[in-house]
């Protein structure tokens, strides 16, 4: 007996295309992220690896990618379940800010700090800024809970409860279950299931648009560790291109 | 205190467009019928009805009308609730035939009977026809109680315990409900809520696309008999043109 979770980015945003930091800033999915979800959905289909229930974000890009895809596997009617916790990491006030530009401003160190390291966030985000989600309703009830920035470290606190109390469940009792979600978010989990290190989480990237999938034992450890893309090919040549954002 | 419920009928989908009898077979929307749900997610959004949370059935055209309605409101990431209970009428042996064809090898009366009548269903379909549901996975667990063919009476008898269970407890949290559905299950809701006969019944026509807002009061009686429509002057042409199908 083996339990099956799917994983799978949001396809391309309109930020990701803009290759500014998006964070909780609620952007669409571009032309090119709704074609990914479609095809994560048609690779989905073609592996018959069907999904019994879906977990997604608050956001809109992973509601959508999950939304696309299932309708492409024909999987567009089974149960939907959504949480915060699932949403991408909180880049605090480098939200709205172009990569680029903060690479040059702030030197590639610091950018790759708040980029990639495990326990630094960026600067908290101001109640004012316009990249706020202050007063937004769908996180009214987290009070003093909602993040003003993050780090992975944080990402992966706020997110292991839901993991247990809401994916775990789903597994135990043998639902094919898709998380669809974000870059960081999905490190997250990835780092949980592969015990992957603190240092070593830093150099792995999960491309858009393709459906990781893992088969995990009675204790939820993975058989192959890592997972398998269904697209392997594509996965690796993504995932590259991911690495060097800000370039 | 009033509690808020809106009702949105599916845009068009292809088997509407080519005039099909569609029932349980699971149709994609037109273009025109994603612009009617977008244009119904506008609607809510600019009278500032905003769901709280949305109840579907298991087909793909009120799946996605409501998706794209909540994306367009800024609401895309409220619970999502769905039962085969919301499913349009089953059309028996009816589904995939033309309706004017049925209406010129039948005659007007037998036609009305089928299209109309409170509780005579079609004939039963049967299993190995390519438009029956037998093997559809998202019925698997229903057994003996997925239906063959059903009249009026049919679907508002599988329609009131979802109703009472999962519907009523969502109003009565002071929720503001979205139910996005079919032609026939929200003849079922209305029938129930305005407490019309079982012959009256027959006259009332639900556009599609056009958000149906109802007031309750304590005892879930709407404040407004046959409530609101946010655009009452396109749904009165579109509810025409509903009822003169087929001819």
């Amino acid at each position: 007996m083996t339990y099956t979770l799917v994983l799978l980015r949001h396809g391309e945003s309109e930020w990701n295309a803009k290759n500014l930091f998006t964070g909780w800033v609620d952007v669409a999915l571009t032309e090119k992220g709704r074609g990914e979800a479609v095809r994560g959905g048609e690779l989905l289909r073609d592996a018959e690896v069907l999904p019994d229930v879906v977990h997604t974000s608050l956001q809109r890009r992973a509601i959508n990618t999950a939304a696309l895809a299932l309708d492409a596997a024909d999987r567009h009617w089974i149960p939907v379940r959504r949480s915060w916790r699932l949403n991408e990491r909180h880049y605090g006030a480098l939200q709205g800010k172009d990569k680029k530009q903060t690479l040059e401003q702030y030197g590639e160190e610091q950018f790759m700090l708040w980029r990639r390291s495990f326990d630094t966030p960026p600067p908290p985000i101001d109640d004012a800024d316009e990249f706020s989600q202050s007063g937004d309703p769908r996180y009214a009830d987290l009070g003093d809970e909602a993040p003003r920035t993050e780090c992975l470290k944080d990402v992966i606190a706020r997110l292991l409860p839901y993991w247990d109390s809401a994916v775990v469940p789903d597994l135990r009792e043998g639902r094919t279950v898709l998380v669809a979600a974000h870059g960081n978010s999905l490190r997250a989990i990835v780092k949980h299931l592969d015990q992957i290190s603190d240092e070593d989480i830093a150099g792995l990237n999960i491309p858009t648009g393709m459906p990781l999938v893992y088969r995990l034992d009675e204790d939820l450890r993975p058989t192959v560790p890592g997972g398998e893309y269904l697209d392997p090919e594509a996965a690796a040549a993504a995932a590259a291109a991911v690495a060097n954002q800000g370039r």
